[in-house]
């Protein structure tokens, strides 16, 4: 909520206001005081607004967990469910090379975690199969908001298999310096788990809590819903149209 | 919340994973099924979560209005609050020139109003004492989510007295558009009320909405505050050290 109002103390009003006199001070004076006052309410109101909010989302949590417990078992049930789910998400499939999506058709379950208070952060844990990659069977990364509200970060340590890193496999040239100054993509899947240079606004830490933990379904059939929403005929007239478009392009 | 699941129908999985036959085709399809109907559950739960939440904030949004009320009433015996709240605010501030601010000492109450269903926008009034620059009483803006969630906003078409528009003083020669794209500030205060190119992430609406009008008081007094948080001695020592600093860059 808002910041502790500044302690009102007597204020000498340089006021260049027309016939502003000791007896208007003094009520600009008391106005302030009475000001300060009316604002401690609303501090407290607010203070108690957010309680209750947490209080809810706090219930809430705890209803829908045997749900998201349920949904894991079943997602559990269907081969490469996850690696599905992310290549057909856009943001998360620009940060997958060829050889991230092969290790994650190794994992098994991915599980978001936020704490009991919910503002102070959330886990994220990735469980994989026996690999070729790492020997790691967990993967997890972790957001924690102190009490002075900075974020911070922190994940297990990848143990790769012996030229096996993925994080060094592409961009090596590039240096990581310039690489940050410029905002771009880290240059693999994994090294997401190394970089703990902006623990406060994650990009894909939000988007597997934000987007894909609430429904990862739908962007696991995606690629199906939209092809069965068609017609066959549709499908087919579609097919011929952007053939024609890209030949035009070409030409 | 999340987005609706995509609709389930018979999907063939070309799963590679190893000894899969019909039978585990059919419990997978089956597995999607059941995912569907525990995600309605969930985001039943998100629905009810949201509604929950958006009460606590229309309970409290009624039990502020008194609070707001009274310190409007007390705002406007103090002389050239807003402009000394606006110009000791250091994103507004940026946006203040010269004449902004003389025209700012006629601003004599702000209000922010939320809308009842909150999530649907916010409106800003600015109301006026008589004078020279333009004769509207109130500028208002305001800003709407509509049922699909773009954002739009409208604002009071302002009108300047002769020779006065303070839209057209500076950077008159510069283009508009090459403005927009640089996203630079805009060049007057005003300016804002004719700008709805930004209507979802206005810098200026949600800095007086969410940072300055929780608690104005505190942008008010924070020169006063932090002079007076000093003993006279110390800032006498302080003032010194800045002149003397002052010196040794000059020299």
């Amino acid at each position: 909520m808002s910041a502790p109002a500044a302690k009102v103390s007597k204020k000498e009003l340089n006021s260049n206001h027309d016939g502003a006199d000791e007896t208007s001070e003094k009520e600009q004076q008391e106005a302030i005081e009475h000001i300060d006052e009316v604002q401690n309410e609303i501090d407290r109101l607010n203070e108690q607004a957010s309680e209750e909010i947490l209080k809810v989302e706090q219930k809430y949590n705890k209803l829908r967990q045997p749900f998201f417990q349920k949904r894991s078992e079943l997602i559990a049930k269907i081969p490469n469910f996850w690696v599905t789910t992310f290549v057909n998400h856009p943001q998360v499939s620009a940060l997958l090379g060829e050889e991230d999506e092969e290790a994650l058709h190794y994992l098994t379950r991915v599980e978001v975690t936020e704490f009991e208070d919910i503002k102070s952060g959330y886990r994220i844990d990735f469980y994989f199969d026996e690999n070729p990659y790492f020997e790691n069977k967990v993967l997890s990364k972790e957001f924690h908001l102190n009490e002075s509200g900075d974020p911070s970060s922190k994940s297990t340590e990848i143990k790769w298999k012996s030229g096996k890193d993925l994080t060094k496999r592409s961009s090596q040239t590039q240096n990581k310096a310039s690489r940050k100054r410029q905002h771009e993509e880290p240059e693999s899947f994994f090294t997401w788990f190394t970089d703990h240079s902006d623990a406060g606004a994650d990009e894909l830490g939000e988007v597997i809590k934000d987007d894909i933990w609430p429904n990862p379904l739908q962007y696991y059939l995606v690629g199906t819903a939209l092809s069965r929403a068609l017609h066959p005929q549709q499908l087919w007239e579609k097919v011929n149209f952007i053939t024609e478009l890209m030949l035009q392009m070409c030409l």
